[in-house]
């Protein structure tokens, strides 16, 4: 075991990482630096700080930091742009928080001259590449400690007892087992995994969902909301300009109240294994849909082509931890260069569990145009004769071929 | 104007084609084959014999088929098993039966030594490339007679008197101005077009949807249903074998109670503009959401990530009108080859404009391994520690290039 | 025919330009502006002038115009970032400069007030789409005029009668059948096709090439180049630092002398038919090789890998004529924003046909990093230990699909 | 360390693996079974066995296989379909090779009933990882013995020194510091790497390359050579049929003889470090020429296409070992459905380092149509007029937006 003389650990004041970070004054003998951020998972913060007083961290070396702004400015928005979907279904909510983590973390490590870093993510799942990819990618000779990888607590007995012998508080839920689903929450979702969902074959309870009415439960009349869009960014709902992470906050209480977003599925991790996950979206499926229609009337076909093509690898590069690799920041400068136009507004209706598109314009960089799409008389914008020499062109190679195969007589 | 014997043309029994047949015969003076075929559109066939003889066409000049399940079965299928979606929404309803026809079109010109085809589709949409196409690689030397391209009929009233004067019946909603949607239909959609929906702002008329209940009138209680899959394609619901057409035509029905499948969006033609159509697809959104899950359990992550990279542009071939093309048989090559191991059960819940999958399992084929899954201990069939080293040599190339900036202060 | 005032040719002076701008003025009875472009073709310009007066043009309705540092500089240099072949071989001489020649004619459109522009591209090729692609797409108002597709001179004996009676003087050697070959040539390359070359199967005459020196007669001494790049571009050739037509030109004189840059292809054109066409690219051939080494030290391999990937399409889109496209003009700004790093040195060999890397080096942006790749003792820079979990992880679906199936006895 | 009872090794007979069986013996203290494979690396492997027996290896553990054949039918033929390279430039010759050792090495061990399967690659290169995924696909519960990540001879010295203990005998080149490379050769390939060439900058010395001659010692005269495919596989040199090996081996004859297939370049390796390697790849360099241009005539265009977009990704897949995966076994489905017409003749010029292809013909597939072709007089076979509603089309979005930029004052 490699020397450590200061570590930052991203910490949230839970029972998990309150074991780590006793079990790295422990296990390193060195300083602690907490940093827990604010995301909008919809926490008080300052519990974790008195937990990391009690626990002996000094006081400067307590960073909490209110990260909600940037989160959806820098990361969600730039991801929404793409229209990014992982695997057909999945948004992407934890995926797109982690490099923020990794960004901030790594900062304080500078900022407090520490030499390690340290997160509470396992060994199994995706989070610990998202986490270390960060690290590695902007301090390249950072020391990372995986204490989940490292330390002999393998049961959650084990942890259990080592809490108590450090005076860490248990509260009751963990004493009779804790959640029965492993979470993570931020302003874009909230998610669950393990436990009683191991089973893909079960439906998940109805009391696992925390965010969204169920959509059985939701408002019996629907709600049409507008959406306006700037460079491909939501600006404004309902013709009221907030900022990015108010704006998200507005679209997740809208579709929470009318059961938008849920999502059960089975993903493939990129560490090889594949893990049944739910997740709540609301905001961000209002978003995807609505971004995709204000793109439908503001962006080129063979534009638009390319970015679904595009798409897949995006999503790929954000679920398995290359935000900050050269290869996004490419395809980013693709996908940034695509939204100059897409600027105008997308009406939606909630209702139930659905989001339907019901309307959309744009009165600067429309491309729709009703001259020339019209059944009616066109007044010449088109000339259908066009048509013809369109089609035998484009038809040239196939006849040739079947030309050729009919003369083999096959 | 070159010669024409004898023509066949794709025969609805409605007015357009029924003037078509006429005009064909006016200006062609050839012999006209009609053909007609049934594709779930849900109208009666007999009538469009009636009218045919009555327009003087020889009874064995008449072809009238089911081709319902070849149209499930050869077309719809496969097209599913590659989770085929067009521009992120749209499920391809009409495309990939216009392929079907262009083939049926041409076997009944073999049979009946024709020298010409002909189509009623205009000269602006893609229906017109579909078709003609399709013609083309099957028959390289045919004639294609496309009368909206060639025609001075360039106004309703025009039409209409054409009609009256040929003796065409015209039923009162013509003379009313007819439907105010130009529409399309078989057993895996229902689409509308132009007239109400050329301004792409305004929300369609709730009258408008003709398949399904409006989400707010369908059923208080929502109802689950499974969906057996073999090599990727659907074989039986809730335990009920039924042959290829008719398991859609049953799941059309669930969805349309539950008001399942609608879609308003504006797309992308091939012929370069950009056009609004609502949509229909009870059965087909049901099954998409139902394919990707049985795929999610059962397909190796890698082939599932090559599949989703190539279905833009395999929708884009189909949308295009490039079903007999090489390039989408070489494509089909490699989604038909990724789907043996695609079998299994999927449980999905419909409720009010919603279809959410609630469990999936494959007896045979299923990859998710719970005992390397688990939050719990795994016994070892995971090493924590290997994560380590993945993660290490991943981030290699990035801390090189890192330090590379730190060396230049950058 | 609709009117004309004022069409601005793409004039050459040859005989048949000549003609087309005869019969231009017969035809459409509309003012001849004529533009001739040098972009480094190897011919004199100036006599292009005295056809034109002697044909009538006023001569403030000349156009003579160098365009050739803008050709390199902002058309080939921009194509070569992306180490673009279309179909494995071709470099797309001929393909990068019609977009120019396009965005010239239009300015001159435009500062003369012209209403329409023509070329002289025939109705099977690839560049009366790349010309008018650029035409509509840079004017969308503009009335295109191609004589080939609309005239009645469909042989060589029409045209050359025609040219007689209009008094325009004809060679020789058109009158003995002109080249055995169609050619076009710029600072890229010269391309031959038609004729001689319409038998795929027969090897090109010897005394078909005009610039390379063939192989066989090339100098018996390998000749050492060294290649300087920023960002991506050549910038100095042996250390002396060059405007880029400049570089360009000079890179054509090694590679012509070494007899670098033959090509004999069959090429699938845009309009569908298969073509054979033959090229020298001397210098073209060497930057090719010269950028991809610079890259292979410079780039990120994922980077690398997205740009090999993309590449295809790229080449595609500037063979099928889409330079001016806002998908081409996407996919540029991933390029460019790759090429940031590509700074550093070449050093290549010259020998009788072929071009060999020999070595390659960025005081700068070098990724390789002999510390870690070394097979001797690397001092810990890399743990060897890493790559068990790497390959571990990596296998891990590819065991679990292999343990599945022997349960099933497969 | 796990308990070891049969470990197959994959046995050179060179000294390193000399000294690994040994230790496998040492340190497992386990039965070893030795597997050497001719894969035409054009070395004696009867040595190999008297090495064996003489480590004390039993006679029926000594496995010694032809594996030529198999290597060219099923490996590198199914490579060469697809126009494999890897970063623009480097022909797999190694990559190729690995699976077929790996899938070898698991049939020996199931035949003999081993536990474990060894290999003499070091932790740092790509051949582990190309090793051990196929070891885990095909045999996924095997154990994996890779002794340069475990042993403690980390230095020339300590290796020569455990031989020199374990009486290996260590030939005089060993003694003085062994070759000045990293080797490896098969029927495809010879490639150098490591010591002399761990700078980039510097030019190999000619003593280095073993296979090639020089171009500038290469024949003054060319040669002329035809290949003949059948379903997009190589059948017969200047019309003489042979089995796959023997067609490769002639294939190399005749390019080292003319100084062919000579590659110096620096690659990304998948376990995330840049190297510089050397190749030579005679034969396998005219196959590229010969497949492209015989694929040129009888290919389709948007398969040929769509086969050079997936290019790069299954060279990757095939580079960083994943030949037994699903992904690539489904890329090869798609790639052999499209070689069903890749039947007919190249005629390639060898001269002095270069291949150029000079001929090329299919009587029973070629899609090259001279009738349409033609730059004379093609009596109707296509229409010219055709070219202007192709043109408009393609053009029509590029209008509408330009309109809309012009609107807007752009």
């Amino acid at each position: 075991m490699s020397e450590v003389k200061k570590v930052v650990l991203a910490y949230s004041g839970g029972l998990d990482t309150s074991v780590i970070l006793k079990w790295l004054q422990d296990t390193y003998r060195c300083e602690v630096v907490t940093f827990t951020a604010d995301l909008g998972q919809g926490e008080e913060l300052e519990p974790a700080r008195q937990k990391a007083l009690k626990l002996g961290i000094k006081p400067e070396n307590i960073y909490i930091d209110d990260l909600r702004e940037e989160f959806v400015r820098d990361f969600v928005f730039p991801m929404f742009r793409a229209n990014t979907i992982y695997e057909g279904e999945y948004l992407l909510g934890t995926s797109i928080a982690r490099p923020l983590i990794a960004k901030r973390q790594i900062e304080i490590a500078k900022l407090t001259g520490a030499d390690a870093v340290a997160h509470g993510a396992t060994g199994k799942g995706n989070d610990q590449v998202r986490f270390e990819l960060g690290y590695y990618a902007l301090m390249p000779e950072i020391k990372v400690i995986a204490p989940w990888r490292e330390w002999d607590l393998t049961s959650r007995e084990k942890l259990l007892a080592y809490a108590e012998k450090a005076g860490i508080p248990i509260e009751m839920k963990h004493r009779e087992g804790g959640s029965p689903y492993s979470m993570d929450a931020n302003l874009l979702h909230i998610s669950y995994e393990g436990r009683h969902l191991e089973n893909p074959a079960a439906e998940p309870e109805e009391s696992m969902w925390r965010w969204t009415t169920a959509p059985e439960k939701a408002p019996d009349a629907p709600q049409y909301v507008e959406l306006q869009f700037e460079k491909g960014d939501l600006v404004a709902i309902d013709g009221v300009r907030l900022r990015p992470h108010e704006l998200l906050a507005k679209l997740n209480e809208l579709g929470s109240r009318h059961g938008i977003g849920r999502l059960d599925l089975v993903e493939n991790r990129y560490v090889g294994m594949k893990s049944r996950g739910c997740y709540e979206t609301p905001g961000g499926t209002i978003l995807l849909k609505a971004h995709r229609a204000i793109e439908s009337i503001t962006l080129d076909r063979e534009v638009a082509h390319l970015k679904d093509q595009l798409m897949p690898r995006y999503a790929e590069m954000i679920y398995n931890g290359y935000w900050w690799s050269p290869e996004r920041r490419a395809l980013q400068a693709l996908i940034d260069a695509t939204q100059q136009t897409v600027n105008g507004w997308v009406r939606v209706k909630l209702y139930k569990g659905s989001v339907m598109v019901v309307g959309r314009d744009s009165p600067t960089d429309s491309l729709f145009d009703p001259t020339i799409a019209t059944f009616e008389d066109d007044r010449g914008a088109y000339n259908q004769k066009d048509a013809e020499g369109f089609i035998r062109l484009n038809a040239l190679r196939l006849r040739i071929a079947a030309k050729l195969e009919k003369k083999r007589g096959v």
